[in-house]
């Protein structure tokens, strides 16, 4: 019904998470009433970034170089090292701008249940950059689950010894949050995990 | 912070309706993770459809060639014209499968207030089309508004005299909405327009 050129165009959009049929069809007939010039932005976009952007051989974190400038950065804290499940965690830990050390990404989490073990999700690798450099504090910045607590518990097991503090981001009620809408595991982790007011 | 491509493809994502910071971060990032094979077919719709979508030399509808598939097919009825006031219009209803006359698109509604006069939305081409054919119904389907009633009034008038039925598509209450829902002015205009059962 729609010409094939338009019809490829809404198949495109329908690639994308969260969008069906007719998100796909306004944002096609969106885009094919803007100027050549944008479209020919959007098209290029897609082309570069599936072409330049890869995995940092140190941290594989997501870059265009060989080395992202996280890891290329020397003026970054060499003692301190952040162990995120993604590379979107790295930019969203970025965006902050309080954390001045390096980043290492797991490809996901140890799920025994899933058949994922460490070595799936690259643990050998972190372990390696870690008895190559001089941390003193490794965080663990992953998402508060099962999956992410067997995680954090199995780093902090292999690296024990290596004389490295092993921190976890803390879990609790996110600011401005009513307690009413939060879950009684969160709680019961908000409240287990009490501050001492000073 | 991001890497240029990854930059530009976020940025591309921004440029669509509806679709912010965070959910062009989510698509770029989705997207980088796909196939090249799904990332060229996304590329490539976008440069094909621009490239290669006109509008219909006859009804103003979108096509790939100079008279688009409707104009162009024998078969459709060519006594009944349906007057739309956007090209999406004419799928929209040719997915229902109901109507098998022809279309014509103006560009948008005659709305003095903004300054958009009947020739800014070429109401000069229909109204020469309509003469050089031998429709027997005219049905108006654009949107029920101030400027909606203003552009079926305008055409209705020019083309009197031509022995031409002018009709529009009914207003009132969509199927299966409860009535305390409906705004007023539609609940007035369904209570006037109300039909005979028979």
């Amino acid at each position: 019904m729609y010409p094939e050129s338009l019809k490829n165009l809404i198949e495109s959009f329908k690639l994308l998470p969260g969008i069906g049929e007719k998100t796909a069809e306004r944002l096609a007939f969106f885009l094919i009433n803007e100027d050549e010039e944008k479209t020919d932005f959007f098209s290029d976009s897609i082309k570069n970034a599936k072409q330049k952007i890869r995995r940092c051989s140190i941290c594989n974190g997501i870059t265009d170089k060989d080395v992202c400038d996280i890891c290329g950065n020397n003026l970054r804290n060499k003692s301190t090292l952040c162990v995120v499940e993604d590379p979107k965690s790295i930019f969203l830990f970025e965006k902050i701008g309080v954390f001045n050390g390096e980043y290492h990404v797991i490809d996901g989490l140890i799920s025994p249940l899933d058949g994922v073990d460490p070595d799936d999700i690259g643990i050998e690798k972190l372990v390696k950059r870690i008895q190559n450099s001089k941390y003193n504090e490794v965080i663990i910045a992953v998402k508060p689950s099962i999956e992410g607590e067997t995680t954090a518990l199995y780093i902090k097991k292999i690296i024990e010894g290596m004389n490295i503090k092993v921190t976890r981001i803390a879990s609790g009620i996110p600011l401005g949050t009513d307690i009413e809408y939060i879950d009684s595991m969160t709680l019961e982790r908000a409240l287990n995990d009490r501050k001492e007011i000073e």
